[in-house]
């Protein structure tokens, strides 16, 4: 042979369990977990299509939609995002992407290297935008499509959506919504906010593993992707064949053979989605605003600032905490984790080098959770000071 | 709620042990099952890195070869191919497609999608091509890469490679190969057979859960894709960017933030290679091996005729069957699941309808597998006839 076995494979694999409080991906309950060990059946298994129908079932309900081509990519959420602007977008044809951080970028990135010509809409970082300037914008380009984040986990935002819709279809568009970070957590009505395509991640509140995305296309949308004048440019992300495939149109039509789902992924997002279904959307969403309450609460009584201002666009799942002056995010999220198990995070895009983001979502959106990360934070935050007080002696 | 919880998500989930002898999946080991059920880990942990890093080494051992750019893809192998001809091709080049089966169509498809000119070499289904008539196409061609299979699970075909290197890189191409029903089952050296781009299924005989493909590219490939006019159309397969987010080029450089990498397929992969680097890649290929002669030998004492008609040129992990004179595959297929939980499965593409496939592949390359499955075919196939007589009456 010319390469050899590598030495480091014949250890055995050793994990740490770590507490993972920063934006995602969350800690898999044990239910979850548990469905991951099941032995892995085919890809066109009868119980497969089962399982996958089960799935759409609890996406239906998780994004609150009835539309038919709902269900979930073989992909991280990263795909989710490509794969909504491949299927709905043509070469030249051009986007609208509300700029609020740094899904944008990404977004706007994926849709030049389609051909597809991109549009911003500047918004201030970490302040939501309103009705009245979105208008503005979408008069102004007549978009295909406009992009906009519900949940911008690098700055802790929210972004309200009623209202939203209406206006794209006004100028003839569809609107594509992000919402990776807070779907299970914050409340959403897909079809009531007239939402044409939306995908989410399956490692946040959902508390699945990642690697599979779900997704949804509303009428209007799945209209769009049947009568295309080029293909989707990607077969990966077609929707005409996982449509099929996840039986989402005609159910008379045969499933095809598109790729190899990942049995694992498939049973863990079906054990997420049926403690979603036990607890119920309402009952979830409670507890997230109670637990992201509590935790603010505690947080403003230490005396720190929020990176959004205004409480009600605050995300209930993800936090950025305005780094103390002169105090630096890495001696934080360094001691949190070595002495505390638990995951922070520093900013992203925008934020980088200004925040600290602090995640309770999922099964870490507990009181408990709350009250751990607020000790871990204070004794980072001394810890990080102490070490600014002696690099400056 | 506009939608209500799902009734078939408030039962528990029920899954039923399948002995995964088709083509595909194979069924996993309780080690590497055993992995998956492990809490979840952050993509940018310095744990997860060193998972990653023992992939990678590990991966470098089963492709053999010393490629930098060595790396999984967080998809199944459909988005390996997907990624290969994405990464190593830019729109209105032109490639050349080996048609010997099913996943010439499917590269052609992604080709033609992505605007790349498409060329065939025709070949006789089930019969492997040699190195005269190959060095004609590619003469004619001259294309600037060449896709080629290893192992065509849709005819049980496993194509000599030995050769094919050297004539596509006089005409100035790089040549793409798939083994994903081969690699860890049959001999393959990347380096020394000059392939500059391969990739392989986690889920066949490496004994992983699907959703995670493994892929390598050579210097010269590397050097295309980092000399391209134009960025990788699809981001979630873009190379410059994988390759840094697994530390494949400069270690110094920081490994970016890309996509979320699913922690549980991550733990399986990394089990399913430590298994391999135990038991040797040397003694991986003679149990295959033995196991295959085993098995074709009892087809051969029972009267069944192989798609493949040279020994030599056989798939040591999927074989085809010819169909017995008016017999069916579908009753075949399900007597074996019903009677005996063994997966078989039926052609595909060129095959449908003439074969039953079956797969004896990582975990299931045993003798006891083979005498099982040998066992179990004798009684589908008298079950099926016996379907026909009563059809016929």
């Amino acid at each position: 042979m010319e390469v050899e076995p590598p030495k480091e494979l014949l250890k055995p694999l050793q994990l740490p369990q770590r507490i993972l409080t920063g934006p995602g991906p969350s800690n898999c309950s044990q239910r979850v977990l548990k469905a991951l060990e099941q032995q892995v059946l085919g890809h066109t298994h009868p119980e497969m299509f089962q399982l996958m129908d089960e799935i759409k079932a609890g996406l239906r309900y998780a994004f609150q939609t009835k539309n038919n081509l709902t269900l979930a990519i073989s992909a991280s959420g990263h795909g989710g995002l490509e794969a909504a602007i491949g299927n709905v977008l043509e070469r030249g044809e051009n986007m609208l992407i509300v700029k609020a951080g740094i899904w944008a970028e990404r977004a706007a990135d994926m849709a030049g290297r389609l051909g597809i010509r991109v549009d911003f809409m500047e918004t201030e970082f970490g302040v939501a935008f309103g009705l009245r300037e979105f208008e503005l914008a979408v008069s102004e380009y007549r978009p295909k499509a406009v992009f906009v984040v519900h949940s911008e986990s690098s700055a802790g935002l929210k972004q309200p959506l009623e209202g939203l819709g209406d206006i794209v279809h006004k100028y003839g568009g569809l609107l594509i919504v992000d919402t990776v970070a807070s779907l299970g957590a914050e409340p959403f009505f897909a079809d009531a906010w007239g939402i044409d395509v939306v995908y989410t991640g399956s490692q946040k509140a959902l508390g699945a593993p990642a690697g599979i995305t779900p997704i949804s296309f509303s009428p209007a949308a799945e209209k769009k992707i049947l009568t295309r004048k080029s293909p989707v440019p990607v077969f990966y992300w077609d929707m005409t064949w996982l449509g099929r495939y996840w039986n989402c149109f005609d159910p008379r039509t045969p499933r095809p053979y598109h790729h190899t789902i990942s049995a694992t992924l498939v049973y863990g997002l079906r054990e997420a989605l049926a403690q979603l279904a036990e607890e119920g959307l309402a009952a979830s969403w409670a507890r997230h605003a109670n637990v992201s309450q509590k935790f603010h609460e505690g947080l403003a009584r230490r005396g720190y600032q929020l990176f959004v201002k205004q409480p009600q666009h605050r995300l209930k799942t993800v936090t950025a905490i305005m780094l103390p002056d002169g105090v630096e995010a890495q001696p934080i999220i360094r001691y949190a984790m070595d002495r505390y198990n638990l995951e922070f995070s520093g900013g992203l895009g925008p934020t980088a080098g200004k925040v600290i983001r602090i995640g309770l979502m999922g099964v870490n959106a507990t009181s408990g959770h709350a009250d751990l990360v607020l000790r871990g934070l204070d004794d980072a935050v001394k810890y990080a000071k102490s070490c600014q007080l002696k690099s400056n002696i």
